[in-house]
């Protein structure tokens, strides 16, 4: 049978690449490359920067292959995730089944596969409508989350409290409620939006990899001097990823 | 100055180590390598073993210290805590000042260094409160919600949902409220005491190690195995980490 590696890379620095990562990548027939469009090629160039730095089985294939665009107009944001899906499974079943019998693939994940991507999810969606016998396995890699913390040196969770992942929509429809607030899939800046002033925040653009920007403070403070940053940085680049902790109170204040 | 590299090791998994970690732990004069006792054994076991495969370096030394233990009679679990960093924070300021002038050390963590761990906050104290001046910095590390996810094969979120990551005592207290729960640090098999019977659950334990073993299922249908099979294992080796999931709904459930 078939089987696919999805291999998480990290996000950006080459190094947060683990030997079980750089292992598979050596082992598989063939490694898909998703062409995202413009706005994403420093992601693209990330990819490839990693296969030609680690890759040296020379029977392994760097194959790129450009993923379906997403429809938005007349549906809701699930249908239209969730017709999306169906399309990058079908491309999927394609690129397995263009595969040696019994070969081996592997899909480069930015990050962790588990957090906010859809990769498990779509080879999951192939598996079952696909006529193609497959099995696949995850293996982990750094994620954003993770990069934000080490490059403010701090512990993401204050001691025995929770811990909340969400997205810059529901920031902005739920508020900032856990004693700490993990913001990702922010496009908005929904950090500006919310009254919490004493909130403190930990901001990071482009972790990782040489254009890294970090800001941190009191929200009150910081707010705008982040919009303002983050602004240029769009523009300078023609893209932006970003991610924030927000955090209330501080260790042993309860004490 | 001195420096000190904080290094994120994986959950058992040797191969979990990113280039990262490994290029610090061959730059470094010296590994600090706690030994926290019997129960914990397991884990410093796996961090020689770590420290053999891959330190190349012969100027690197490996130096295994005793951790202070916390008293808890007659203080809050806070004031507990409290105390014992300040124990924690002395022993690793002589640690530090053993070191070379301008030397660097580096402390291993088991999984990522942010999350649910000390030493970032500790180092922090140290840096405070010792005469001694030093800096550190932080290597991202596969955390075990990623080693979980990933045995699982599943994203550890719904599509646009958040997360909460979360311990045991307050999974207790507060319930699962989320759509997607994550539960750490749970020695009380809080799973089992919470009335939701139609949520699913994703359990693993010793993740990444030759004795990985996991369940998944409706809770209401595999609560009492994981408690039965968790004991079990715990009397066997003597220690026992696990991590769990706790999902309600489905993806596009919303549709
Ligand atoms: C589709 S999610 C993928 C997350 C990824 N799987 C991970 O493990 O981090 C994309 C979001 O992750 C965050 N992100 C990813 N890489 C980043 C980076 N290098 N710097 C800052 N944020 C990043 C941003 O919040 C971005 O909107
Ligand atoms: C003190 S916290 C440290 C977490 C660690 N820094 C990380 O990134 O995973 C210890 C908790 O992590 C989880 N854990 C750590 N390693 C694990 C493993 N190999 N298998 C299952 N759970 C693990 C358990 O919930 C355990 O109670």
């Amino acid at each position: 049978m078939r089987h696919i590696h999805i291999i998480g890379i990290g996000t950006g620095n080459p190094e947060h690449l683990t030997l079980q990562a750089i292992n598979a990548m050596n082992a598989v027939d063939a490694i898909f490359i998703p062409t995202k469009g413009a706005e994403k090629d420093g992601l693209a160039a990330v990819r490839r920067e990693i296969c030609s730095r680690y890759v040296t089985n020379s029977n392994t294939k760097i194959i790129e292959f450009a993923v379906p665009k997403r429809a938005t107009a007349g549906r809701t944001y699930l249908e239209s995730v969730d017709e999306w899906h169906a399309a990058i499974a079908e491309r999927y079943s394609k690129l397995i089944r263009d595969l040696p019998e019994a070969g081996q693939g592997a899909f480069l994940v930015w990050g962790d596969p588990s957090l906010y991507d859809s990769t498990i999810r779509v080879l999951e969606r192939a598996r079952q409508t696909s006529a193609l016998a497959f099995e696949f396995s995850v293996i982990p890699g750094i994620t954003s989350i993770q990069a934000l913390a080490a490059s403010h040196r701090i512990p993401i969770n204050l001691v025995g409290k929770a811990l909340e992942i969400t997205t810059g929509r529901r920031l902005v429809e739920e508020g900032n409620r856990a004693d700490s607030t993990v913001v990702m899939l922010d496009g908005e800046t929904a950090f500006s939006k919310i009254d919490d002033p004493d909130a403190e925040i930990f901001w990071g653009a482009y972790l990782g990899t040489p254009d890294e920007i970090t800001r941190a403070g009191r929200l009150a403070e910081v707010a705008d001097e982040i919009v303002r940053i983050r602004a240029e940085a769009r523009m300078r680049h023609g893209w932006i990823m970003d991610i924030y902790l927000l955090r209330k109170g501080h260790d042993f204040d309860d004490l």
